[in-house]
């Protein structure tokens, strides 16, 4: 079966993936000489760096998923189809899709990352990851079960269950241990007073020695100065070792009872089949050049989180970040027009535009180019680069009031379980045969 | 194992079910000389009549529901417990639940009503119910999911990707008939100009000779005026009588292709096990005096849409809608307060207060006691009670600003498909022999 598309006598140009990169790509091809077919397995772009506040019941979903059918609207030469792609097949220009096979002129991969648990994969299941949106309602749903739960037993009997530990320190496991914390300093007192709250806690994993590894120096410390205010227990060079299902166990030899554990210890690519294995790179990348093309093809192109672009300023490649998947997609729209015009394409230049984290009310760390700063204005300048950032003007507005209701009233009211989550759990019987991995 | 409560002198009031009649209860007895526990198996109410806009992506589910912890934080005697309950034993005054058990002075049952799907029980997971909160969210996928199917076919093979039945025109079928067709006016065109829409069919099947037969003949007469300038497709007098997975077929013989049926057509109570059979009335209600008090019973109550209440006046208990739910509650705080005093209960006795539904933007019909209007006031009248109606400042803003921006924008911005819908669907090799049942 082939999936029907409207005829056009431009060259198609077909974008998996409608994440910061593929949306941008699409967005520059408007009204250009090409057909744009837009593939992704949801029929939403997700905006990933606020799903930690989907999590903790501080914004609604909808406000910060998009129907990307909306962003198209009235524009001839771009169609979307939900589609998950099986498997590309660079012979005969045509990919293989769950809705039919498509021909392609040229091939965008911009499929983005996914959780890589290294030596748990075998139990990965175990883990809550928080990479889309149903993770986060998923995680929201499992916190709020875990304390009605407790709350059944008086918390006595199972102190796992309000025990929380996030393994990896990066923005989104900080940032979430700030949210978690916020609660259990104005939220679960109120909701669970019969619950004795001194006994919760919220623990923060990290491999490495400082909490956000990629930020600068003094960020790390003003983060975990902040965190530690709200409580966070933040273990440093410690790398987790084993999980039996209610006890994670460390390197240094220590045992944590949890029953919830959230994984943002680190992501890899997540591409489709069917590229040649010697584009591959480590974590899953695929290795491309200068101009985002793919090693070893002519019309196949990778952007994002899912690009390895290897240089002397990147041996690793590019951080795995929305602005190097928006800049990398505004680039290779110019090239695509270049090269049709028979002009030479441009080398992708990342201009690093800084990073930062917010942990809480009021409190964030700012890293610009040349300019560091944290605190109350920090957290400002964190709140209205996250707003201009979503798309579509009705998220904006509906984030802004979210954040001004959260603020104002010390509340965040989206503390529904609306789909119950069902974790495989630990055996009671056989949980002291736990799950020894190598870290 | 027995659910842990906080200790009290006072007598003990357990209320099932968090619904329009139990909140209300228990809201009247903050504060009063009772341990009230309040149960419910989800831990939000849910603010039924407004189901279908988030069915139809016009409020996020997050407006409509509220955190039952939240109503009553701060309230020394009220306990919520996240529950199911299981069975009623009322020799040992005590009810079996999924957390353990639990001892009553007074059971009040406030567990609502289901889907009656008459004679489909059999096949009932074809159809699409709408009284929960993932009950719309299914809807609302499945809709959207649908007409993924239908483009990417270019909706030329599966004419019933793209036809909707709805099976019942009391308030929920007609309003969620308006918003289809407002959805088919604004919405789908934009979103799918691939698709010839002219061949979407939105179709309302009522067994009576009207639609919102509970209603006015004139309410009646214009709702079905208005649905049918939305293009939807009104059959009076036509049960429908068999469903083959794609083809519905009705008693006057005709069928029409359909992937989608909403089932609309009657509620029956829902009530847990445990109660003399004598105690049930037909539809699964359960038989109270005019006390609200279950026959048969000292200390068991029911209240709202599971409480048969049989008068002169109502042959057929009260009409299973909230303020009947609500106005029973009040009755009933009072009665339990009389009760303890030792004084005489009072008989309930329903105030009418009118009933009302929307059709589409600008149009409503409204039954006041006394008066009756329709159109752009009604309209007004119909939003007005309904904001009022919703718990809380947060969620009346919510709703508030999301009909705002709905209706300057002709938009019905949450047209996500979260966590898409599997229904169990016909085998093309058996789809001939359809399921027949009488109707």
């Amino acid at each position: 079966m082939t999936v029907k598309i409207p005829s056009s006598q431009h060259p198609r140009v077909v974008i998996i993936g409608a994440g910061f990169g593929g949306l941008e790509l699409a967005k520059k091809l408007r009204n250009k000489p090409f057909q744009v077919i837009l593939l992704d397995k949801n029929n939403y772009h997700n905006f990933q760096p606020l799903l930690y506040q989907v999590a903790t019941g501080g914004l609604e979903p909808d406000s910060i998923a998009y129907p990307i059918r909306k962003v198209f609207q009235g524009v001839k030469n771009i169609s979307f189809r939900m589609a998950e792609v099986q498997n590309i097949d660079s012979e005969s220009n045509c990919i293989q899709t769950n809705i039919g096979s498509l021909e392609y002129d040229h091939l965008v991969i911009a499929t983005g990352s996914k959780a890589n648990y290294f030596n748990f994969d075998s139990i990965s299941d175990q883990f809550m990851p928080l990479k889309s949106v149903p993770d986060a309602l998923n995680l929201r749903s499992y916190i709020l079960q875990n304390f009605e739960e407790a709350i059944a037993t008086n918390g006595e009997e199972l102190p796992e269950l309000i025990n929380f530990a996030i393994v990896g320190a990066g923005p989104t496991g900080v940032e979430l241990a700030g949210a978690l914390g916020e609660m259990k300093k104005y939220i679960f007192p109120k909701d669970y007073p019969e619950l004795d709250l001194s006994r919760m806690r919220i623990m923060l994993f990290e491999a490495g020695d400082r909490v956000l590894p990629a930020m600068s120096a003094e960020a790390s410390a003003k983060a975990e100065k902040y965190i530690r205010q709200f409580e966070v227990e933040v273990y440093l060079n410690t790398p987790v070792s084993a999980y039996s299902g209610s006890e994670l166990k460390t390197d240094t030899g220590d045992v944590y009872r949890t029953d919830t554990i959230i994984w943002t210890a680190g992501v890899q690519g997540a591409h489709p089949e069917g590229l040649d294995p010697k584009s591959i790179a480590k974590g899953n990348r695929i290795l491309v050049d200068n101009f985002n093309q793919v090693q070893g093809y002519k019309n196949i192109y990778a952007i994002g989180d899912i690009a390895a672009m290897i240089s002397d300023d990147f041996p690793k490649g590019h951080p795995m970040v929305a602005p190097v998947a928006i800049q990398q997609a505004q680039n290779l729209a110019k090239n695509l027009l270049s090269r049709k015009a028979d002009k030479n394409p441009t080398e992708f230049k990342y201009q690093d535009k800084g990073s930062m984290a917010t942990i809480g009310r009021n409190r964030a760390v700012v890293d610009l180019p040349g300019f560091k700063f944290q605190g109350f204005f920090a957290w400002w300048v964190w709140m209205f680069v996250h707003i201009i950032s979503l798309i579509g003007f009705r998220n904006k507005l509906a984030t802004l009031w979210g954040w001004a209701y959260n603020y104002f009233t010390y509340d965040r009211a989206m503390r529904l379980i609306i789909r119950p989550y069902k974790r495989r759990k630990h055996d009671p019987q056989t949980e002291k045969e736990e799950t020894a991995v190598e870290a």
